[in-house]
């Protein structure tokens, strides 16, 4: 057991490592002896994780559709809300995270992998369809149509952000994008309440973390009884 | 006159077989070569107009600042929708455009050459801040922040376009990016009386080409009296 978690450990290191590498470099110039050498794993390691580089770059999609630090809300659009805040705190910080958009938006890159667009694509859509469902959003709205434009205009607003320097935050960005976006689609009662803040996104993940602390807490303390 | 007139043809070829290129094998694997069998024309002639293929790159990016196609309209907020609907209906079919945006997402090319993107946000900042004082738009729209929230969702959304089969248009996702942003930022009256339809940047493009197909043969015929 504390193997297998050690062997986990060492996968998302090399993953990190492969995702600065791949963010910095773009894919076709990223070597696995630099990643190695940000990993600071030993070859045989990486090559029991990952046999290649196109492994690596999968490994690095792969990780990309996480929704992880987002809490439940009794609003689903103060959820979708949280999502995006959430990956605007947690993306400058998290290369494997921004590894993903340069792979995606990398014509070569993608054509080898393909991108975690789609399936971004579907997730949004079934949480502003669940938001829907619940009376928060004009009867007009087409979901997937939402989803689509959401998804891109994200994308574009993270790639575009990296090219200027214009010493705003990726956070008060995408607070900007919903609060252009939520006037289009929700009902003006389901608006009122929501938190679109520039810092909702650190807020959240604060809130998660202390959450998932405990949580392992008392899972050792279970243990010890 | 005759023959700067061929010099401008001969550029303007090149430039476009360098857009195809860069578009289609990204900045670091295009070759002068590939673009030289192209454009079709010789050597010299290319070397006479670029150094290189970073003065190509340079190049395809000062194109891709444009508003041609666009007609002055009463309303700036109609103007601003007909700019992002004329480029959603040239792009698919100008190389020249999409890879100046493959060249900008290119982390590296964009290290080289800089962006247009700059220049787009100071372009749509002062389309916005006329229609406002025009009094279409809401009074506390901050005209910068939308016109770089605009500029980096139109271009994600054209990227996500390229990876999605999704049979939509890119003139369909645009004329919905509009009819997301708009309520946002247009005062009701202003609102009510534009063409957002994805149909738009086609027509206006025609009646572009229309008007300056028939100021060319104005001016033929002004030579020949």
């Amino acid at each position: 057991m504390a193997k297998q978690a050690r062997a986990i450990q060492t996968r998302r290191m090399i993953l990190e490592a492969a995702g600065a590498v791949f963010d910095e470099f773009g894919y076709e110039s990223a070597t696995i002896a630099e990643i190695l050498a940000r990993a600071g794993v030993t070859k045989g390691a990486l090559y029991f994780h990952f046999a290649s580089k196109e492994e690596l770059a999968r490994g690095v999609l792969g990780e990309a559709l996480t929704t992880e630090g987002v809490l439940p809300q009794e609003s689903r659009l103060q959820e979708w809300v949280d999502i995006g805040m959430v990956l605007a705190h947690r993306l400058p910080a998290e290369p494997l995270l921004s590894a993903s958009i340069r792979l995606s938006a990398d014509r070569k890159a993608r054509d080898l992998f393909g991108t975690s667009w789609e399936g971004w694509i579907d997730f949004i859509a079934a949480q502003l369809a669940a938001a829907k469902d619940q009376g928060e959003l004009l009867p007009h709205v087409d979901v997937r149509q939402g989803a689509k434009l959401f998804v891109g205009a994200w994308t574009g607003i993270e790639i575009v952000s990296t090219a200027l320097e214009d010493g705003e935050t990726l956070e008060s960005k995408i607070a900007g994008l919903y609060d252009y976006f939520l006037p289009a689609i929700a009902v003006p009662g389901a608006l009122r309440g929501l938190d679109t803040a520039p810092d909702r996104g650190a807020r959240v993940w604060e809130s998660y973390q202390a959450q998932h602390a405990g949580e392992a807490t008392e899972g050792e303390a279970g243990g010890e009884r």
